[in-house]
């Protein structure tokens, strides 16, 4: 099965994701600075978020750059990512309208866990999907930052849940390390020819 | 003509359906876990449409890797296929807004009902296009769970108008049964080497 | 210039229009059948206007198959069309909230017009980026569907200025004649092996 | 790393902006002429916005033909860009519901701004990418038109501050200088036998 269709599907449902969450900025009231002053938040947690549907999307293109084998079982574990990110709109929203709330703030980090996991799951049914030869799990290695951000994630949850807004920090934090693009896919495909 | 650009359509049809979906689910009024769970519902039917649209982009997609032609009447059966399921977002939001209540469920099952139709006669347009020999016709085969689904959706839809929310139980069996991958055309693809 | 990035960005703009329209559609305040009833107005007109943007996607379809060189004018001409089928889910959505009012119903007819204008410009400036030679300019031949439209929408928009809704009539017959996918460029591209 | 899944995930981010604008259109209260006459505003600013997306289009579409080696920096540089675009919804619906008040005026020159900045950058990233032999790099030249185009916004935010709607002379100025494709790129591309 080619991998085409998948990336232009997750493509699709990516953009929109990307560009719906700016329909839930509230056009500000009055027409003077302070008005607008009041959507900061939302436009803060409108970037974050943008930032982090940019990363999964680089780092799914990169992904999907190695791939050349997947079943039935890779098309369900794509629709897993992106169900959970789907839901990025809404709670961003949610944390967004109570003004950095800690429950809401909890359950933003639960989301973001969430779609590192089934990101983790997608990997794994390609590899299974590639058997033991696939380029993707060489090229992956032992992937650090996959491992450490699901870490810092539960460590800005438990933050959320007891003093609130510094979660972003660890919630920002994982997104400035992944905006470094995944070089060591990046340098792999270049290294051996494999840009398709 | 070519299938490319009929899928190119579908996948963005499908994917601003599967996505647009969240926008219905109403961000809760207050900060707290309490707020959140008035959402359950809400939460619960949006994975059961996001999970049917999945299904649908799934064999669509399994069923477009073995056609080779088309023609006006494909066009257009599938265009029916896709307005009943642009009516997912609106049927399941009144479903969940009405708290499940009787009528809405029947209604979600009549749509549900009339994609599957849709579908059957998509199938059937291209059965036509292709002639006596496509290569579809004969990997669809006795095609068991398409004809089980109409009957058990017509159940549910009995059970809705009778007893209210049983229905579900109907109407989340035909995912589970769907949500194994269509094994069939993904095996006859395989053993043929036909993914192109 | 190559057409398919021309191709793939009407499809995304189109995608996004029909499905759109569903959101226009209002959710029915209670869970009674007579309730969703409120709702037939919109359901009606959506599904017409659903039928025009199948239409316009269709046409567009066949018509790109012929193409193979375009310019800037081009490129500006298809975005003019898209501007006003963009326009559909506002008129649409104006003539289902005032119940199918008088003036509402010509601005829709008018909508209906400058569409069909534009993509009489798209295909004009089509010709003149192929020159004279064109396979489009052959295959389109005398166009009386194209040449027929526009005076019955103009029949519709006097219609609905002085009667309101039997302008749907005319709207709808111009969709119905449409339905009918554009034989002359099918069969032009089946006996020519153009399909690319 | 190929450009194909950058275009196509710009596209459908692009074609998402310039559709989702038409939902922030109010349809009018009321079902006479005066009523939608309320809207005007409303829709000249769609169609400046609709104008401005349609430029970015253009220009990204004419751009990426001259492009074969992009990096994660160039994935990360577009990125960049959709972000300022999809502030347009956001910024034109501000502008037009508070009547083209001053500092909404403002902030809309300045999201014009931030998006002409974006696009350079874009550029430079790209003329790094690709090398000192880089297509692009040659093609380009000297953009008088790209290092003008800022200059006026700043002429119209000032504009904007002191004397508030005429503003939108320069921005709607600017937009009519670049509505004439780019045919630098254009005869480059023609005259190298570029298109691919």
């Amino acid at each position: 099965m080619r991998t085409s269709r998948l990336e232009a599907f997750s493509d699709g449902v990516l953009a929109i994701i990307i560009t719906i969450m700016v329909l839930e900025l509230h056009v500000p009231e009055g027409a003077r600075l302070e008005d607008l002053a009041d959507s900061t938040t939302g436009f803060l947690t409108y970037l974050l978020s943008f930032v982090y549907i940019g990363i999964y999307w680089n780092n799914h293109h990169h992904m999907f750059q190695l791939v050349r084998r997947i079943d039935g079982t890779v098309l369900w574990a794509n629709l897993h990512l992106l169900f959970w990110l789907s839901l990025f709109p809404f709670s961003t929203a949610w944390m967004d309208e109570t003004d950095l709330a800690r429950t809401p703030l909890v359950v933003y980090g639960i989301n973001l866990l969430a779609a590192a996991l089934a990101y983790f799951l997608l990997e794994h049914a390609i590899f299974r999907a590639e058997g033991p030869d696939g380029l993707l799990r060489r090229a992956i290695g032992r992937d650090v930052k996959g491992k450490v951000s699901p870490l810092i994630y539960v460590v800005g949850i438990l933050t959320a849940a007891v003093a609130g807004w510094p979660a972003l920090v660890f919630y920002t934090f994982v997104a400035a390390m992944w905006l470094i693009p995944d070089r060591r896919l990046e340098s792999y495909v270049a290294e051996h020819g494999l840009s398709d």
